[in-house]
């Protein structure tokens, strides 16, 4: 992994859609205390409600990375985006990214570092080599967060379930998946900048084997519906081999992301696909409880919404960011 | 792609296991007039029945190339190969390698290929920048080729299913994604060395839009039921966006090769992940036959096996190496 130079200032182009910046709103919400603030170009409409300032402003009062807090579909910096990039170099702040492009691929930026004596920064490659998935059963147990499309809370299920578990009293530790994990805790693997021979492999070695009474939660990614990426799902869910799954979902939604063509499952049929998926290395596998990215509906209408689905599925249902999860942990060590 | 120097020297290092060779069988049987011969350590236990001479040997006659044409789990050159493959390169021969590891890896073939003034090509590499899956509907037609596990017959079936179809007058195209296929035919994508995100979109590239009336024939990688290399199936079934799949099987096999602790699934439980999974991208994906790897099966016995298995799923059943796929093909255009 990177030595990253904390304090943050968050970066969030021209972003337009709250859940393109999931990884700057990750940040704020799991480490404040190393986030700054937040600088954005004029044509952004979504914040993070911290202190803006610009990348200079942040050198000067001591930050020491520029981190890009949101994900554009593809993976590619925009050209509108070079400039602050380039000033916050020449500031000395290190850019810090986790798209999938190489930020020395931007000869602009690369001169700007120099310029700055910063550097570029790529936390989603890790160009490390992985064995290839035993299927073979490990000591310890493990949770996956697994979802019915990208981006509605898999990562802050599973960071409130390690929190949740930890108060608890049993023994938890989160394992990042995706760059904002990543940033957060400060290991785990990029899965899906894996190549796609060794994700379940990598995926093994994330979480490997334990005490017999330690839980990894493990953050999911994609989807086993995401035309794009359910083959990163289903490597992950091969290679974390877990024994319990919490399936996160967003009302709101009704049809992947960016593909309005393709329309959600049912919750009760996602749960029957991943539970199908993921028996061909844990036999044992259960569905501990659905956790709720219930941001969209009134408290009245979160109330009537989780009673129902409660009644149709006879799992805890939760939303980590209203309420918590603790029905889900205490499920999972009863 | 590379331009790769034919004719080919097949080195199969210290293979027992048939499956494990099947680069080398590929080879021979789909374009043996660029094969000249073979060679092995001595320790060896499968062959291929062509001409045995050593690297020097071939160089003397003409040869371009030492292909390594066994897949050892792992993707890891062992050090006994080592040497003949260096004898190869002072010989003047290129080393061709559809491994993960890359040659360059090796510091002594590095040196010989300096000194023989030959080249080190990673087929399976391919370094280019893919985009993401898009998942929406583009003309022409495609067949995918599934399997119940690996190294059974999918590109073996997919070239048969090529030949056939051009032999009924229909506008075929066989399509590559491994390292062997893309030997046989001079391109592809080895599509379980791209990067996890982009398998999806790697296929939909592999396979473009193209006349109304034509079929993209796309060979098949790994199985669902692999705990290894079901997201790479998964990935490429989602791109592909197949109209049709024929599944492939050996009836010797009960559990997946190497993991004696995975059963396979019943044929008809097979199919219906396949096309349950395929859905997602083309809600019209239907099984337009079976394709069964019989080579442990006496012609009695085939013939039992074959009509019981058509009474069960009222599919086609072929075997490409006993009697063709020519009924396969004939219900495709049907």
């Amino acid at each position: 992994m990177h030595d990253l130079r904390k304090p943050y200032l968050v970066f969030l182009g021209d972003v337009s859609l709250r859940s393109d910046a999931k990884t700057g709103f990750g940040l704020r919400d799991w480490c404040p205390g190393d986030v700054m603030g937040e600088c954005a170009l004029p044509t952004a409409t979504v914040s993070l409600a911290l202190p803006t300032m610009t990348p200079t402003e942040a050198a000067s009062r001591g930050a020491g990375s520029i981190v890009i807090g949101v994900a554009p579909p593809g993976g590619r910096l925009p050209e509108s985006w070079i400039p602050t990039l380039a000033e916050a170099l020449r500031a000395g702040l290190d850019v810090v990214s986790g798209m999938h492009t190489r930020l020395q691929r931007y000869p602009l930026l690369v001169d700007a570092a120099k310029q700055g004596g910063a550097r570029l920064i790529d936390v989603r490659h890790s160009d490390r080599e992985w064995p290839i998935g035993t299927g073979l059963k490990r000591a310890g147990r493990r949770l996956l967060t697994v979802g019915t499309d990208c981006a509605l809370g898999k990562k802050y299920t599973a960071l409130a379930i390690t929190r949740a578990l930890t108060t608890l009293g049993a023994k938890a530790t989160f394992r990042a998946t995706g760059q904002t994990g990543i940033l957060i805790s400060g290991q785990g693997v990029p899965i899906d900048a894996v190549v796609a021979d060794f994700v379940a492999g990598a995926a093994e070695a994330l979480s490997p084997a334990n005490e017999a009474d330690h839980w990894d939660v493990v953050e999911g990614q994609g989807a086993l519906f995401h035309p794009a990426y359910a083959g990163v799902t289903l490597g992950l869910l091969h290679g974390t081999q877990p024994d319990a799954i919490v399936l996160c979902h967003d009302p709101s939604r009704h049809t992947i992301e960016d593909h309005p063509h393709i329309p959600l499952p049912p919750l009760d049929e996602a749960i029957r696909r991943y539970l199908e998926a993921g028996r061909l290395t844990n036999p044992a596998i259960r569905c501990v409880g659905v956790a709720i990215n219930s941001s969209t509906l009134s408290e009245a209408e979160w109330v009537r919404y989780r009673d129902q689905l409660y009644s149709q599925l006879r799992l805890p249902v939760c939303d980590p960011m209203r309420g918590g999860v603790g029905a889900i942990a205490q499920a999972l060590l009863a």
